[in-house]
């Protein structure tokens, strides 16, 4: 059996995912009542428990809320295991839920996960069994029925401890929000000559705070780094100008490559 | 009669779009022979001429070409045309063009232009009649012939002058560039985990350094300015790490209104 808890759209394609790849278990959510019956209408939960049951009878546990209630679901879920139970999660920062685990799970075997996937609609109504197909996913330790898993999906493993992941999602995805963030504040009284160029650059403006309130508080320390880098490499374009020839050349190479690997 | 100096995108374009609005007149074309090939094909211009002979005989001269051969042509074309002929340009710096064209231009008059408009292709291949449709038109002087024109190819006037439109579009459009390309440059290393967040705000820094020399050449000061700007306020983002509850929730509401607007 496989428990999901938080049945959005992580947990609900994950599911999905799994029936797809021939899992004839039951699949049982762990959610509100509202995301339950999504889950359910979605075909990609059975049917709901609570989390106490789920937990007892799950061989995984696949934890897709967002990251403050994954840190509390943490704290209570080990004394519901079974020993050995698989524990992991889909949450957008590493450090602190992996430093959670270590203190909290000592009955289940947990082992922290990162699927860079997403779309822009939410909720289980959105979910799509192929989701993961290809896209990378971080696992934070070496754990061979995780990786059955997820190359079950038809995900691409990466194996990035949770340091390196939070420092590495901090810039190629919390810098990008905030530099977006940032620019839309900037560009409040520029409407009538705005052209393509602003509205790519804000379209990222337009998340809501919702999953970014606690991104920010789990990777507060990488996102300050990132800031300071680029606000560093800034620095050195505004020195360099008028003339940037060799960085557009090197950033046009930079941006391919990110576009080749993905 | 028109004269088009420059058949590319957008002078091909401006062709088309008077065209379409009712123009019988004929147009011709300056430009180099597989520009000028290009022109006729697509039936944006009826001929070519050498600069002397078009300007002799034009009513309204187009200059499309890029910014450093626009300001070339400004020095040249004024010994050229009748007394009173309009002459305006599409150049998308503006400050540099309308000083040379008030050293320069004394039989004609000149009115600077910038449409805010474009496309991903380039040349007189890609060009549209529908291209200025909607969108703004800056307009560096009042002037009641140009703005008829531009009235008919459907686009929507905003009077700005040069300084002004500077500043602005180094905010909306030289800004956006820059920050897209030094976030290429900062990502390089991190093409694993590059997830739509990353792809999205890389997205410029695909666009060829050809356009770019000279608008960093003649808006310098204005793209400095707004870098300054930029780096300001990502210091206040990140000085108030972790709630940006405010600033997400104003960005939001400002990025809607780029939308709305544009």
């Amino acid at each position: 059996m496989i428990a999901i808890v938080g049945v959005g759209l992580i947990g609900a394609s994950f599911a999905l995912a799994v029936r797809k790849a021939g899992y004839s278990g039951r699949i049982v959510g762990v959610s509100s009542p509202a995301a339950i019956q999504a889950g359910i209408e979605r075909g990609a939960i059975d049917e709901d428990l609570p989390l106490a049951q789920a937990a007892a009878r799950a061989d995984l546990v696949y934890l897709a809320q967002p990251i403050e209630r994954i840190l509390a679901t943490i704290e209570e879920i080990d004394q519901y295991v079974r020993p050995g139970t698989l524990i992991t999660d889909a949450g957008s920062t590493k450090r602190a839920i992996v430093e959670r685990a270590t203190q909290y799970i000592r009955r289940g075997r947990f082992v922290g996960g990162h699927p860079m996937a997403g779309k822009e609609s939410r909720g289980a109504e959105s979910a799509d069994a192929d989701l993961f197909r290809g896209r990378p996913y971080v696992l934070t330790s070496a754990d061979a029925e995780i990786e059955a898993w997820i190359a079950k999906i038809g995900a691409r493993i990466v194996r990035m401890d949770a340091e390196e992941h939070d420092r590495r999602v901090a810039a190629v995805s919390h810098l990008p929000q905030l530099l977006s963030t940032t620019l839309a504040l900037m560009l409040d009284d520029s409407a009538a000559v705005a052209g393509p160029a602003a509205l790519d650059m804000t379209r990222l403006a337009l998340s809501s705070y919702d999953i970014w309130r606690d991104i920010l508080a789990t990777n507060r320390t990488q996102i300050d780094g990132a800031l300071a880098r680029y606000i560093e490499k800034l620095q050195t374009i505004r020195a360099e100008l008028p003339d940037l020839h060799e960085d557009f050349a090197r950033a046009l190479k930079a941006a391919q490559r990110l576009r080749e690997s993905s």
